[in-house]
Order: structure tokens, then sequence, then C-alpha cells
């Protein structure tokens, strides 16, 4: 991963810009915090009137202004209780309230212009190294992300090293905007979340949403059963003496919807992983049983703030394609290695780029020092032996076992997180889980827990965007639209789609009295991969007149060899 | 159905003529209650010492004694504070607390010989009636079923009118006893309910319980998209205003877990039927896109009392294999038949008879009468046509429409839950659906709720009982067992294997170096269908040896042949 610690600093020398030009357009304004993020930077400001993007121009022109006068950014260092004394006069509550919980005698100021701020650093030299910035919106963002605190207005805005990387970036926004899934789940009939009627963070599959998934589902279902897994099915609820044994009551309880039932805890499943070990346990194993692969597409629920909850991207509950791989250390690298493949195909046939990063043993953790090397060697074997590029991120490993974690890059160039390769030592030693050696002994198994697609609901929100909802034939809900120009022509419409439909293509007619220019136009709109459009030459000549979406007319077919065609088309999965 | 309240009066009695011998035998015993119940009686005792079945024969014979001496039941009516002053006499302190809630000012005793208790009636006119009984069992019982109250100890018996009858149905018992899918589950290693680690009342499905499932549903799934069905897919938790809508917010709470998320009632959905009604709402509808069947294999979560919960067929989790359809009302009546007719083609491949009930309308009802006769009159036709025999259940229909009820009769002839078909006027109403008719005009469609299968998990329980675990070669998990006689013979086993596989068949390797007729025995005692034992004259002949479950030797055959013959097999569903 590229070093972006330049371009943080020039965000967050930004956003005290824009907080300058904002105290100075509006002087009754009260700052609360203002970070660089991801991808810019926000500021929260607590002020009298409600901002509209209106005046986003007008702060822009005033950072520009401040930006030209090249103020320097001094930093200096000040008594906790001048600090106090200095905020109070500025009425800054926000800042007050932070300043109290920082634990040091010592606190630093950042000034720029007649700007002054809270804060640790570091910034720019000055503001002239702001070469290129813009500001994108404004929303409502609680004081500290409570419901329970004042409701502030936030600015975002990004910033740039230089004017083409930010019109890039913009272009990309603009590009994203138009594949947001939130928007075209509904408009192509795929799902929706109901946050209104039903809560936030829960989705909904419509009939063709639901063909995508299936699609979707028994295709990872097949490669599993392919590669060696076998399919598991547990329930969503279980006790919670299950979940102090895996230790998640503990380290995992406030993301975990719990309930009584007769006077008892019980959780709705946040991981899949207890279950999928109470079934491995169900009898002895011997090392000839190993390794153990057991998959499900796993439902989970687990709690997440309202505030962070976006379209299928991140929701409070989904479907994970997860697997458990109970295995020898001695079969750690091959199993490895398996997955790896497993994952490259699939990113392939999805046409995802992607970025491995590798987390190694933290400070804290379980397990024997040797188990850590053993373990973290066979990831990078497996990834050195397929020769993949990969970032180490020493010590970012969770206390369980080391971890390769994959980010899929779409084809606008955005990353999201993908697969994960996760092994455990931790579980194994709770469960107290054993195989009998080829010595007659006890032996602990080591565990995997992996996803190749990760949620499946994130997977298909982010598969919307990368394929801007124009899917590919094999995963397309509706592969070929009918289109009968006029009523005369429906009967052969039908025989078509009854032809279609018991070769296994999905096809649908557009049985609508409306004008074929517009059923052309509806059926383009839902990026129906084919159309055919029925006429009275059709029925003379029996053939088929197809459109191809965004290709336009490729004239009369043969509707036999048509179907040939498509067929290949699936198989190829492009 | 037949009339069986001679048959409950004389188990009443029975229980009476127990409780009477009990008494004799142990002095110091309280009563509790001792109804007759479905299929016998039982009576729940308070005594200081722990019964064991081995009394059980002392306790016969004390029945026996006293239904020879043919004591009159005598009734007689008492004051209530007649009755409490008796009670508290004889120190029965459950008898007290029934009485007490009895709201007449006069209840009724039942004596016979030197027994007397505070009963109801009826009962035969003297013991002498009682021509056959016998006792079952001993269970603990918590007074009135709450964990909170004493645990009692309750006596299982049953009477008939007739020895015969009473022998057929220990026979029936017996065959009960050695299909018990609780029993075959985990040994044809199917599923399981893991109660100490992870609750009651939550299944879990190992790999071949999972194939099997897999295979039903994929089935079930098919079936319903050629019968014009969509699927759907809706998340497991849902707002309480959604239920508050629905109305089970406020009629069936108590069998709902609910949860709170951000301080608000969640729900964890005990139907599917809310959450499919937010689907067909989510776009304006018209006369001509009706009817829209929603289908989904929905998986719900109810509360059951710990103690009624039986294995698979009562369970705190299901998942049904549900639809709704929204129709017309002038479609009903098709709509109804279509449902029976899928009804009944699975029935008869799944070889199971059925008893039909329809439940009119009550006496408390919503919809308007006129709609209420249309719906049933729809049934009763769809029932004619078909030349089904049905029992009309008259005013047991529930509030909201008239329903018809299948009973699933199975290989020993009893009777299981099955599928129903329930049209629905309140849902329509509550959530104030609509579509546009051909008079331009708004209109309130009809809803049909209906379950084909049921629960699959009742059902895989079912059908376990019902195959005895000798599931037909399409249902079973493994379809050919591999026996290799030594290991020279593993070559040819992994090749015979991969030729299956590979031609679609499950088919596994007994692997293990044990004996040939030890790899029979376990292969038969997992009931798979087919057995291939391979020996040196095999790979010579390249042929199989084949061994049908049950049928022992059917000699040896040509590979592909016998593929042949197989996938015939599987096609027949037989």
């Amino acid at each position: 991963m590229p070093d972006n610690s330049k371009l943080d600093t020039i965000r967050h020398s930004a956003s005290h810009v824009m907080a300058e030009a904002v105290k100075a357009l509006y002087p009754d304004v009260k700052l609360a915090i203002g970070p660089s993020i991801e991808s810019g930077f926000y500021y929260d400001f607590d002020m009298p009137h409600v901002l509209t993007v209106d005046e986003l121009p007008k702060i822009e022109a005033k950072m520009a202004e401040i930006i030209k006068k090249n103020e320097k950014f001094e930093r200096s260092e000040v008594e906790k209780r001048d600090a106090e004394t200095r905020l109070q006069e500025q009425h800054e509550q926000y800042k007050l309230e932070m300043l109290r919980e920082i634990p040091d005698n010592k606190v630093t100021f950042y000034k720029n212009g007649s700007f002054s701020d809270l804060c640790r650093g570091p910034h720019v030299a000055s503001t002239g190294e702001i070469k290129a910035f813009k500001l994108l919106s404004i929303a409502g963002a609680y004081w500290r992300g409570s419901e329970k605190n004042k409701m502030l207005q936030r600015i975002y805005g990004t910033a740039f090293e230089t004017q083409a990387d930010l019109d890039a970036h913009l272009k990309m926004l603009e590009e994203a905007e138009k594949r947001d899934h939130r928007k075209l789940g509904p408009k192509l009939d795929l799902f929706d979340v109901f946050q209104e009627e039903a809560g936030a963070g829960f989705v909904y599959y419509f009939p063709k949403g639901a063909v995508l998934r299936g699609i979707i589902e028994t295709f990872l279902k097949e490669e599993h059963l392919k590669r060696g897994y076998e399919s598991v099915i547990i329930p969503h609820i279980a006790k919670s003496e299950l979940w102090q044994t895996s230790g998640h009551w503990d380290y995992y309880r406030e993301n975990m919807y719990t309930m009584k039932i007769d006077e008892k805890d019980y959780v709705i499943k946040p991981m899949n992983c207890p279950g999928h070990i109470l079934i491995f346990k169900r009898k002895p194993r011997s090392y000839r049983d190993l390794p153990i692969k057991y998959f499900e597409l796993g439902t989970v629920y687990r709690y997440e703030k309202s505030g962070v909850l976006h379209g299928l991207l991140r929701v409070r509950g989904f479907t994970q394609d997860d697997a458990h791989i109970f295995c020898r250390h001695d079969q750690l690298q091959e199993e490895i290695t398996k997955v790896l493949d497993f994952v490259f195909d699939m990113m392939k046939i999805f046409g995802f780029g992607y970025e491995i990063n590798l987390s190694t043993r933290p400070e804290k953790f379980v397990g024997t020092k040797d188990n850590w090397e053993h373990a973290t060697d066979a990831l990078v074997a497996s990834l050195k032996a397929k020769n993949e590029k990969y970032v180490i991120d020493e010590g970012a490993g969770v206390f369980y076992g080391p971890k390769i974690d994959i980010k899929l890059r779409d084809a606008i160039g955005r990353l999201w997180q993908g697969p994960t390769i996760q092994v455990d030592f931790q579980l194994p030693e709770r469960f107290d889980l054993k195989y009998k050696g080829e010595d007659g002994k006890e032996h602990r198994p080591a565990m995997i827990h992996r996803v190749v697609l990760g949620s499946v609901e994130r997977f298909i929100g982010v598969l919307t965007e990368h394929y801007a909802g124009a899917f590919p034939l094999w995963l397309a809900p509706v592969q070929v639209q009918i289109l009968p120009i006029a009523d005369r022509h429906f009967d052969y419409a039908k025989t078509v789609k009854d032809e279609l439909i018991n070769s296994g293509i999905r096809a649908e007619i557009d049985d609508r009295r409306e004008k074929i220019g517009a059923k052309i136009r509806d059926a383009e709109m839902m990026k129906s991969p084919y159309m055919l459009v029925m006429g009275d030459k059709d029925i003379e000549a029996k053939t088929v007149s197809v459109r191809a979406r965004g290709k336009g007319d490729l004239g009369a077919k043969n509707l036999a060899e048509f179907i040939v065609s498509l067929k290949e088309e699936i198989a190829s999965r492009k």
C-alpha cells in the first residue's frame, strides 16, 4: 500500500483551513472535530443556522483566499490549565470536553492566520501546500456519534497533491454516484432496505435479486463441494454458554444480539464457528479424517451503529460464504494454498483485481511462538509459491492467529473488503478439540476460518457497482427480454419464451401495450443483456431479431443458433 | 375423523383407576392432574420416593383388581366450601389450588371404590368397562408445566376398547421406538440437537443431513418455480412496528423472541408473511399482475415450552416451505386448486397417505360474511373437484379466514401435521394492500398462506421415521457405499467412485482396514441403498459386485449398466 501520511497531512491541514473559513464567515460557530479520513476530510460544526450545499462555494472561495495567503502552521505547546482558560474564553465547549480527557499536562495547539485549534498535528508547513481541494457535501452528525448528543453539521471535503489527482478522484466519485447500489438495487428491482417499515441494516431481496443471489450461492456451493468441503446447517440461536466457551460473550458482546429464553441468555449468532465446532466434536477424530472442511452459507447478525450502516455494504445481518477447516499443523500450508487458489479463481471469474495484506503476531497472543511461526511461514510460503505480491502488516494480527486479508479492486479502482484467511490457535484450545495421531496420542488440530467472497450482501452490493448493474449474462436475473411489437405478436413471443425457458434461459415477455420504442428503452434501463424485438417478419421467417445491451441491433437470427450462442456465453461466465 | 369421546372416557376412567391403585400402594401420595391424552392417559403424583418402571407391574396388578371389582363411578355435586374442607382434610394441596380457580359455586367429585377425585367427568359407568390397558412409562413433569414449580412424577398409560386394539397399538409403539428419529438422526450421522451445549429445540445438520435437506430443498424450489412462484429472501430480524401492523405483537407476543436494538424493540421473525407483504407493496400493482406468488424456504423462530420440545418434530427454530399468494378474489378457487395439486403431487412422491380437514368461519371473524362464504366455497369446490374426502370442522377456522389442514399418514399409520392452506382477509386489510382493477378503481387483494411440506425440520423427522432411515435412492445421502476387500482393491475402488461421482451419484469408499463382513454390516446399519464389494474378480472382469440394502447380493454387474439402472431409479423417486 502507498504511504499516505503526506496526503493525510495535507487533508488534515485542509480541514483546519475549512474551519478557519467557516469561522470567518460564521463567527458564532463552535468547533467539534475535524480529522482526515480515508478519501478526504471533514469538520463538525455547531452553528445556529442550517447549512446548505449552496453555501459551499462561498466557503471554498474563502479557503482559496487563505491558501493564497500561504499562512504558516505554527505549533505551540501549552500547559493544560492555560489551554482550558483559553478555550473557556472562546466558549469552545466541545474542545473543552476533549481537552479534559487528555491525560497529559501539556497539550498542543496549531495556529494558522487568525485560526487556532487544539490539535496533535502534524500539518503542512503553510496553507499554500494545499494545491487541490474540493468541498463535497454536508451531513448531520451526532457529537461523538451518539444519538443522545446534539446533532452537529459536518462538511465533507477532499484534497490531493495535484489538481490532476483531484480531478481523477472527482470523476471517480461521479461514476460511483451513477453506480450506487442503493439506487440501482431498487431501480433494477433487485433489493432494498425497508428502513422505515422494518429497520435499518436488514436487506430484502426481490424476485430478481433472489435469482441473482441464488446463482451466486449455487455456484459457490458447487465450487466448495468440488474442493472437498462438506455442507452443514446450524441454527441462528444458541445458548450463551456456547459463546462463553468461544470467548465471544466476553470480548464481542456489544456487537451481539442477545435475548432471554426461559430466563437464560441466548445469542443470535454473530459467527458460525462455534456451531461448526460442535459438529466437528460430535465424534472422535483420527489423523486420517483430517482435513475436515465444513461449509455453510451462514447468516449472521452483528450490531453496527446506525450511523455506519450503508446499503448492502455495511449491514446488521449478512450471509457469509463461511467455512472452517480443521487440519493437522503439517497440513496448514497445503490447505492455505488451496484456499488461495479458490480465492483467485473467484476473483478472476468476477473480474476483480485485488491487494493482499498479511498480518503477523501481535504483542499479546495465544498459542506458542512456534505455532505462530509455523502458521505465518505457511501463509508466506503459500503466497510466495503463487508469486503473489503482498504487504506484511507486522504485529497487526488478531491475538488468536495470523491472517491474510484480500481487498477487491472494482472496475473504477475502489477497494472493498473481501476474502480473509485466518489461522486460529484459540478456539481449538477453548473447545478442547483433538484428534488421535498416527502415534496413537491425542493432538490439537489447527483451525482455519475463511471466507471467499466474504459477506454475500456486501459482495452483491459491490458487484452491482462493479458492473454498474449491467451483469454479465450468467448472472443477469433476466437474460433475454422479449418485446412483442403488437398484440398479434404475443403468441409467437410466448412460443419463443417457452423454448428459451426449456433451454434453461431466463426469459421474460414485456406484454404491456406500449410502443416498441418505450419497451426497448425500459429493457435497456433494466440492463437486460439481450432483447428480442418480435414483429411480423420474425413470425414469417421464424427468426428472432436480437438487440444486445449497449450494442444495439444485431439483426435477425435463427432461434436455435441464438440459444447455442447464449449457452456458450453463459458457460464462459464473461 | 372418528368420534373418540368413548375412548377418551375409558382412558380418563383408567387414569382414576391408576390413581386409586397408586394411592392404595403408596398412601403418602398427593394427587395433581390426570387427564386423557391423544393416545392414552397420565396422572401426575407428588410422592416421597422416586418411582421406577419396575414398579409399574405392581400398579398394573392393583389396577386389574380394581377393574375386576367393577366399582361404580359415582358423581356427586358439592358446595365449593365443602369441597375445600374435604380436600384440606385430605391434604390434597394441588387439588385445592385447582379448586380455588374454579369460578362456580358447586363442583363435582367422582368416586370409585375408596377413591374420590375432584373431576368434571364424564366417566364410564363402572371400572369393569376398562377392557384393555397398559402402563407405559414414567417421566418428570413440573406442576403446571413451569420450571419454577415442584417436579412431580408422571405415569403414562393407555387403554383401548378391546385387547386387539391395545395389542395393535403396542406393536405400533414398538415399531415407532425403532424408528425414533431422535435415535436414528445421530446414528445415521444426519442431525442432532445439542441440548446441553447449545440449547433445546435448535437443530444441527451434519454433512449427510445437510445433503438430505439440500435434496429436499432444491427439489421444492424447482417445483415452486415450475408452478409460477418467485423466490424472495427476507432477513430474520425486523422492527416491532412491522409486527404491530401485522397484529402479531399483540396476539402472538408470548411466542416471539424479542430484543432491543438502539433501545427499540425488534423481533426475530416467527412468520414470513409481513416480510413478503413488504416486497409485494414495493410498487403499485394492477389486476394484470395477479396472482403474485412469493416463495421462500423461510427460517422462523417461535417460543415453545421446553417440556413440549421433541427432536425435530417440535422445535424452537424451523424452516417453512412457505409461500404467500396475492390474488384477486375471483382467482381464489383456481389458486387453491393449484396448491392442492401441488400438495397431492408431493404426498405421492414421498409415499404419505393423508387426511383433510376444512375449518370454517368462527363466531368472531374479520372480513365480510360474503368474502368468507366465497373463500369457503372456493376451498370446498377445489376439494370436491379433486374428489377428495374431507371433514368439515364448523366454526373452527381462525378469525382471519377459512383453512384446509392436511395430516400425513406415515408407514405405520401415525398422523403428522403437514400442509396447510389458509385464506387471510386480515393482513391485506392491516397492510392496506391494493391493486388497480380493470375498472380503474382500487381493490383489496386476497391472500393465501400455504406450506406444502410444512416445517422442513418436522418433515425430515417424520420422513426419517416413515422410511425408518432407509431413504429411497433419490434421497439417500450416500447412494453407493464402496467396500474394497483389501488394500490392493483401493485403487479400483477409487476409479469406480470417480466414475459414479462424475455421473452425479453420491458414492463413498469405506477405506478402513476392517474385514469385509464388518464393512457390509456397517453399510447395512447406515442403510446405504447399494454396496459395491470390490475384490480381485471385479478388477479382472471390470465389473462391480452389487449388494442392495436388505436384499443381499445381486451379483456382478457391468458398471455402466449399473449406473444407468441407478439413474432410472433416482429419476423415478421411488
